[in-house]
């Protein structure tokens, strides 16, 4: 079962195909090939850029090196330099560490990632927003602590699976400021380069100067996968036999019952949201890190982080097609 | 040894009197009966306001109806109309459900709070500004992956404790604004009061109509702890015999080797983190709640939060007393 | 809010006496001088070992100093001392360090506490058994991912409920003999007090010589409340309005909505095993301790440990209330 | 970074090529055929049995039909029934559950892992005690709380690296005979299919009936992990230059300062550890599942434990290369 996001069959279930381009090594190989080259570049070194821009290198020349030195970069400079003419390695990886080059390329995807949350998070919005205009009127049964309490109507229910969305887009504009921002701080963190190459290298990558907080992000995917995993504890709970207060239409089959159709979607929603909450208190115990840079509390990070981006573009995109299975609601 | 933050002598290490206050059954109890009151005299109703105002109640008499109804809110209304002549009750708690009224007696304390949390992280700065200012041009390792790296001075190893604490100030005006509002969701979470009656109430509790959002909080809180694990982490590095670049005064005996002196409150910084990072994963499970309310979800929220709040206020007086017990710095 | 299994009101659904008497600040200091007595007596010095059992100290006079100290043990050592004629002194605490007097003191504890679970594990087995008994016959829709899948009879459902029950029953002796040894590793873990003097020592505390392993007690807590929270979601799905599968008498009140019967010790237990799940991993995160004893790991686990055993023990007693609530049970 | 065990790079840090192949799609499928085909063969259908064997399955054609059905069984009965002669459709998954088929499978590759460990425990343990014997004279300062406290020498601290692991060994033992278990509970887990027909299918399987029980075994994961991360922690500590007690050969490189030389693997081992902490409280989330059989616990479980079977095992591959980097310890 091992990687369910990219898993032979599972991925037809977890996988999500925007996401994982964004994260796949190749694409983290080329934004480290784009950092470097634009830092040669802030250095003023167009030649040495342009070298790195055309240097042949492939994932797999990184293997060797990453398992010795536990990270892709120290072979990542090696490979360049073997590749390119020794005059111009001065201005090549000068004044970066691994940090810096591979943090800034995590943020060249997340710049690619984050406008596909928004996108999918508005589009939930607009979908519940029709779901209410079609559905709106009829009955439900309010209920609290899963007893009946008052009669409520269907608009009424999804306006509280609404509200919190209409948060989180506001939250977005928060951590992009806090994420997307160009890693730059050197051999022992202290942000030697300078605000002036910095900014220049920031501009280069399109990002920002400053220092990005993977915790921001980590807390909002969490918010945003419970925000869906109430949805979906809230859809099995409506779809159940006897309750009857919702009807889809697909959903998945047994091997064992072939009258039963399981609402798949809406438990994939819980599961992930529960996934992720586990993930953040991870995140954060990486926040107690050592010095100025703890490999431990790191590579913790890139074990959960990636994760948690799957889980949460994974559930905005479940989420959707659960809403378009629904042919009735209300009781 | 049961529950550190109060314990007979556990308290020593790990209580905080500012906001155990704060969290006490008889404020808590205090601020519902505000709640009440504000919430008949947004209805109009004076008179019933200030019956609520003078009823003599305390916290043993919700006891055994707590015990019950799994809440302190159905006694303590039956308490009031008990002491309160009956043409008054029809503006007692009506409209109101437990949850408007606990979650805003809460609000209420951490209204009280969050001054403590500013007040004690710009203290936190300036002592770390002071100490840089004392010690700064002294000589440290810099140390990347607890590996000697290069030299940096105190002022910079300095520099990256302050920087997130920066952030969190921030934070912390964006999460004020998401927290400190009143909860009036009515029996089914609908809001039924009406907009206008929410804003009257809330400006008689002091504070804004919308919806206390707990998880800002909780994510915040751990972001800070984190945040101290971090100095409390490196303290202890420092303080090891063959590093010696840090002389703390005072710290803790040992009971077998007197010639022992141990950086008690350098751990007691981790400890709260690690502490914190794993309660905000649970606090996270919560955001899984069924239908108009979860009575399961609540019920977790309250079991983690307070101890939160306990821990990071706690590693905030304890950072200040790590930094009083400095006698030198620097290699 | 604070601590719920202690606090005013909340104590009403959370507290439980039984566990909350074994770990109170008396008991755990009764039970450090026994094990500081048995200590001495097992060295031979039989008067030290009386005059340790007859002195007078009470829990707050340990506060000051475990503020210091971070610890209770060192300052109990000196009120002892101050206690005691000094030609006994050298028979006082002789090659124990603090840990090795609060953990097994601890396990003293937990020695009282482990028979309340067995003994509550086979009541609650066989209330089940009587419930199957009573309506074992009665018909119940089996449902698979929440959907009707096949019918099946109470009595079906109720063997899911006491399979798990009875491994934990089985694996309770395991852990017993792991948990309930003294520990003895002396200054720096070394067991230099000699596997004879620990043996003696441990004939006196009346548990075994060894090293207590609080981590398979962890995981089993978390196991036990995990088959009780399994329970209460069943009970909370099954008292459905539409669903009808079972009827409590008694249950929880609403302060909003009169009619309203809340089945809040079935929610409970679902709280309480969330709450046990995230705590056994804050434990596990315990066990990455440094060097010779960790005083941030094993301050992590005075976090955690005592509010699992309650968790449990009050998961236990709620299961016990809450089927005797049953009225009636099947479709 | 996507998923660290099999990425293009980062698999040199953390891959484990032997728990990989266990857990690939393309030995989950062939043990789900064995599965299928030992129960046909258990109902005595010989013919059946055969034509599942030398069916044409691979991974790819269950994408589809998983995705709809949110597990791969449904389409994995299609594609045998599509091939096989109709009369034996009979006794094909006849009384069988998709969770029979996968858990099963599941519990085939725990046949061929549980060795695994076994092995790399028991061989790291004689590595621990070479170590010991080559350089166990050798002088050392017993830290506690990371203070100097008292000398001790290198056989006492490998000493408390070896005892855990023994107990470990003896769990596997305890756990073995509760993981290695046919899942066979059928449609709605009444286990239907009876004991003599499932001790002839576990038969088949080569295995037992019983029901797995996963969380033995995610406890024990992480208790090993933990006890990895406690060696790393302390091979982190002792390579500190200052306190110079351990020098390794070989190392990780920097990108940035050449005179570096990292303890990448000791870094690995925390790192490992605190992960399989963390995923531990989510996969006891899983327990609180919902009636017959619970779709978003198990999918949780689905997404948790291959990880932390990858983390544990790959822990000990890295522990023992690591000691094979020793080139000395002791001060």
């Amino acid at each position: 079962m091992t990687w369910v996001f990219d898993h032979a069959w599972m991925t037809g279930v977890f996988g999500d195909k925007a996401v994982a381009a964004h994260l796949s090594a190749e694409v983290q190989l080329a934004h480290m090939l784009r950092v470097e080259a634009a830092h040669s570049r802030s250095l003023g070194n167009e030649r040495a850029a342009r070298a790195i821009e055309t240097a042949q290198i492939c994932p797999e020349d990184l293997t060797d090196g990453t398992a010795v030195d536990g990270l892709p970069v120290p072979e990542l400079v090696r490979c360049l330099k073997a590749q390119i003419s020794p005059e111009l390695h001065g201005d090549i990886h000068r004044g970066l560490t691994s940090q810096d080059v591979m943090d800034t390329a995590f943020v060249l995807s997340l710049k690619d990632i984050l406008p596909i949350f928004r996108q999918r998070l508005s589009a939930l919005q607009e979908d519940l927003a029709q779901l209410a205009q079609a559905h709106g009127d009829a009955a439900l049964m309010g209920r609290t602590r899963m007893q009946a309490a008052l009669p409520i109507t269907v608009a009424d229910r999804i306006a509280t699976w609404r509200m919190p969305l209409e948060r989180h887009l506001d939250r977005l504009d928060e951590i992009s400021a806090r994420v997307l921002n160009v890693q730059c701080g050197g051999p022992v963190g202290l942000l030697q380069a300078g605000l002036r190459l910095r900014r220049r290298w920031a501009w280069q990558c399109l990002t920002k100067a400053g220092t990005p907080c993977a915790m921001d992000l980590a807390n909002w995917l969490s918010l945003v996968s419970g925000s869906l995993g109430k949805i979906g504890m809230d859809i099995s709970l409506m779809t159940q036999q006897g309750v009857d207060e919702m009807c889809l239409r697909g959903g998945g089959a047994s091997s064992a019952m072939p009258h039963k159709q399981n609402p798949i979607l809406a438990e994939l929603l819980v599961t992930l949201s529960r996934y992720n909450a586990v993930q953040l208190g991870g995140m954060h115990q990486a926040l107690i890190h050592e010095q100025e840079r703890s490999g431990a509390s790191w590579a913790l990070e890139w074990m959960i982080l990636p994760a948690m981006l799957h889980c949460t573009t994974r559930g905005l995109s479940a989420a959707q097609e659960l809403l378009a299975q629904v042919e009735n609601i209300g009781a």
